[in-house]
């Protein structure tokens, strides 16, 4: 393994060395004073990044599969009733989980490549006039398909019910590389992990709790320790953790937050979306189509790219790993050999995209696809070479 | 923070560099070939270190607590009954755990510097005819208190009461520095976590189950997704992981292994017990005692010190933290102020103790202990000189 | 700085993962005998790569003008004469260094572009029948031009000349990039740095002297003492060194020539010869010329490329820089101006080249020049592609 | 090689994380602006260090030995006369350089253990009426004995001789650890390296040159190109190097100044000084006697102890090493098998301090020697504990 080439994984991303050098801390004591100066600023950071001002933010050493699971284990009874949609793998895994808990999960079922149906939840919690629906799940961006839902959607889809439900939302893919509102949108648990836009090895869950949520722990009786968020409140009100932190992904955090809020958060979504942009230019130019159905679905994060009927998408990732070093995404699920996938976020550069895109021409090519040679990159070329300054410069003369 | 001196905390240890290097990776594709190249040696090194063949071993991104509720989630049914002994802080919270998880707990309480009393657990076995006690749990070494209890005893004890419980162990703070039998001991489910004997940072559980404790998985009714077995069973045969594995950590636990085993096992511990007898040798020229209760419950990984009455043990580790940059643990719980610790598993050389005894020293004597400066230094220097090759040389002429 | 795109500056190159944590060593005691365990190794892998097996090794912590040094120091006197072919900035500096220690140099002046005329050696040899010209000056890869001369035939002219002067090759952007047969070719000193073909960090000095340029040190009487191969050999021989070595650095080029040498250095070359196809193919697809005047002068491990009459090719190293964060070479001395650069020696890949050929692009296209986005990509491509081994196999069918 | 314990060495020195990740940078252009960034600080860090507001300072890819050659090619001619004492290896290296240079140096011979003679140094100073001698020499701190000479009272002797000769002062063990004031004492050339009060590997030699030493540039004979200063200002004055300059190192010793300066330069050498004490006070408890002839000598980087009549000195080196992982230094000429040193210079701790005393005594009682285990500790405790604020207040109370 020459970890020469950048990856394009939809996660984990590309770690900036700064961030790489964040992680790697020596032994230091938990339990003494400097702890609260990593941890506060990594609750103070996410706070910002989230744009939560109610809520709390905790974290454990685990993945999104953890914090879907603190999600629901702090905030539900076995029998409770939640809806989601199902458009992916992710979606699809965390209506397994629930299931798993003893929560009943009305699903709506879309399409892998269409987005959650707003206006049939509100249909839904329209009729739910008793209000057995406890909880509303909302992945935010399905990894599996590059689909981007519109939370906001949903939030005023619950709003027009009249349905006190809570909102939960997956934003494992989303968070800190596309705009994400948790107190305007009215999540009462978000949910990410340290290793997608905050560029940081997995390990860390994120959860974000609004005090609905947090009101809602009082009563819920799923059964917590590792996952519990009171024990999480009352050890960090000390400058503490309710058992060993990961230290080191936590100095990360706030490393990583520091430097999006640095960049400016609706910057870093502006180039997330250009290099999104560049990569989608060079599918359309390479004559395929997104899995993501439509415009407004597109993700910045990551492409599903759909490949032609007969031809086994997965294939294109088994050579570019192996002949070319370079790693993408395969389809998963109902989509396996259908898609193949390309990760963009994190800090991802021109550069770097670009040589994605030529490698994945040239494996396209040796694998008898009809693409030409660097066309996807001069239409990505196109987009991209626009950022210059001084190029923008003499346009404006 | 300097991160000059050692740690004295009993864990996360001092991380030796080749696993810090061994840690800190690039991004990789863990969906890649490649992962099996750092799953599988991770995998065969723990059952090594575990002393298991027959058993299968698991690993989260989480810690000790994340394993403990794996432990249970994954064999027990609410409401079932285990037997456990409460004789220090990690005993306690274990059973908590269990509590949460609506699990009854037969709590065998012993004064907290004593062992496992094997001879009541075989009493209570023994009169649980129906055999309504589902798991044992034994916490190998208390954290807390620098306790040691018999593992093999609670097995002798099991068995003459012909008793057909589980017996689940706890072994994050022995794993690794003193000896641990998996197959030998009847464990169904060893615990234990990257941040100890394996020299690692925090972020990882490791368990071993035995297929009598797979075997209960079948029928156990606790809700379980991110801690269950099955999922990473599943997955681990195709080299892969149920979501994110930390590959990082991964990577660090393969080479830890390799290391551990190349030095040797019983070397392993029998470098611990010469560094833990020269802290020992310290203690008692101090005029101090441990909170062991005998000499047969001593730690090797660490020690709990009882300071004098009246006397608040929590200032030796505030002055030691704030005068002199050296970190020691605590009392927690029962012994908090009464016992501070000086943690000594892991890659601790002769020279590393020393300066935490000399360190100690000069805190109890700022503090006003009737304490010699250079006592205990030179008692333990008579301890580890001898490890000398030329001196036994010399002895042995 | 981002450090998130490679360079394609023509030294220091991408440093591997490996080399970079080869290098970043802890402090250790490099007067003890650990210090035989990084200094043999470095030297016997340095002789493979530099082909010798009758040469002795030399490392000083300095640069390629520090080892230019030590060959000029060690085996001339004040007043010597020698010959040499100035073809390019590097070569220019050679000779620059060897007027200031009061050595006379026979300049063959060649157009910067052009390699060393062996036939005007020859000549000059030849008519030098009173053996004055004490050594012959090669600069093997102009590094400023990306012009590689034929040291082979400058031994054969010398032969051919009957002549008895010592032949000094500046291999320092050629070894371990492109061929290097120091002991074939009659190489009296030749001369090397860290930060080139061996992907380490600039600030060591590589040296391989024959026995008849340590001969020469006996009578030589210019002044030396740092870089006095004398006190080299000496030490070496107790595994020691004249001064404080540069233990990281050692160690990196200790683990550099076990990569090189595993990979096979004709495989090394090969792959430099690969990249180095691509990046030409592109230059040709843009319209624009090499430097280098024939293809028998062209380096494979930098590019000169001309660019138009009154375009000043620094414009796309600044543009290249500020704009897209990618750091090429501008054209130095007469060139300057005239040409750009791109660096394709050490660890680069074909996803790696291919992304500096995209940005070259599009920064000549933001430019003005008459370059069509992609079309050096896919020039490259076609040559990149042919490497896949399912692509082989399908032609071979 | 474990690398867990300290080294004791004097120099290179134990490395704080914080200047380990500096160094450890990736490959960046040195011809891109971001070089300023880097190089400004290092220079202007640098001068504060080294007390200079009129000097101009300069950095090579080199070692202590290459700064020594660096002063004297700038500044002097073949022929040339200074004066300098040998007082130790590195005072005696250094006028064997010069002897190497073609430089005639009038030598004052001093046991190994003194320091520098001044009053001695007046008398030949004002003797040499025609002012043949060009530069004195001074070793401000003799590392092989562990002698701190008077540079002050070495520049009061030359102004009382009303002498013109330039002052050299080797400040490789004392700058950054004692204090050190080039403008003050009137230091025409000043030297130090990257590996003892900076704290940084090994590979860069510091060097200030006053203006008269720049000046005497302007007319010096002896060659030079590698250690040129003139190259050196001209090209940092447009942010350059004058050939690849060692990056990482230069952006570690920017880091290593700031560190310096935001903790105090007069805390640094008090904390030195202390540290210092505490092992002066074990040699003492332990019945032996440090090299250097009066306390006025002491250095507080190094300590050289001088062992029994009949002892080796060197097999406690060799047992500690062999023994218990810990590296310290053996004497060198004159006091080879007299003498071994215990380096106490960087950022070392009391903790550390300790570790190394601890060692020592284990070894020296190991081999024989009448040392009470815990005796030097002891008394090297009695001088570190005084530095705890608690205690100084009680005492104060």
């Amino acid at each position: 393994m020459s970890f020469q080439n950048p990856v394009f994984i939809p996660g984990p991303t590309n770690m900036p060395e700064v961030l790489r050098k964040a992680v790697d801390m020596p032994t230091m004591d938990h339990r003494s004073a400097a702890f609260a100066d990593i941890l506060q600023p990594a609750l103070a950071g996410v706070k910002k990044v989230l744009k939560t001002v109610a809520g709390q933010v905790f974290f454990f050493p685990a993945t999104g599969t953890g914090a879907w699971e603190a999600a629901i284990a702090n905030t539900l009874s076995p029998g409770d009733r939640v809806l989601a949609c199902r458009n992916g793998m992710f979606s699809h895994r965390w209506i397994d989980l629930c299931t798993r808990f003893g929560i009943e999960v009305e699903v709506v079922e879309a399409a892998w490549g269409e987005g959650i149906d707003a206006a049939r939840f509100e249909e839904i919690l329209t009729a739910d006039k008793g209000h057995a629906i406890k909880a509303v799940l909302a992945t935010h961006n399905e990894t599996a398909t590059g689909v981007l839902s519109d939370v906001a959607a949903v939030r005023r889809a619950m709003d027009a019910a009249g349905h006190p439900a809570m909102l939960f939302v997956d934003g494992v893919s989303s968070v800190g590389s596309m705009d994400f509102r948790m107190d305007d949108w009215g999540v009462d648990v978000a949910i990410t992990g340290s290793q997608k836009g905050f560029m940081l090895p997995a390990g860390l869950s994120i959860a974000g709790f609004s005090p609905k949520a947090m009101a809602a722990g009082e009563t819920a009786r799923l059964p917590r320790c590792f996952f519990d968020v009171r024990d999480m409140a009352r050890t960090y009100a000390a400058n503490g953790f309710p058992y060993t932190p990961p230290v080191g992904l936590l100095n990360g955090l706030a490393v990583s937050c520091g430097m999006l809020l640095d960049e400016g958060l609706d910057n870093v979504f502006a180039r997330h979306a250009r290099i999104a942009g560049g990569v989608r230019a060079a599918v359309h130019a390479w004559g395929l189509k997104l899995c993501a159905a439509r415009p407004e679905l597109w993700s910045n994060s990551v492409s599903a790219i759909r490949t032609p009927e007969g031809f086994n998408a997965t294939d294109i990732v088994t050579r570019a790993s192996s002949e070319y070093g370079m790693a993408f995404g395969t389809g998963l699920g109902e989509v396996a050999g259908k898609v193949f996938r390309i990760g963009h976020l994190g800090m991802m550069t021109d550069a770097m995209a670009l040589s994605g895109i030529a490698v994945a021409e040239m494996v396209m090519v040796d694998l008898g696809l009809p693409v030409k040679l660097g066309s996807g990159v001069a239409a990505a070329q196109e987009r991209y070479r626009h950022g210059a300054k001084a190029a923008q410069k003499k346009e404006a003369a």
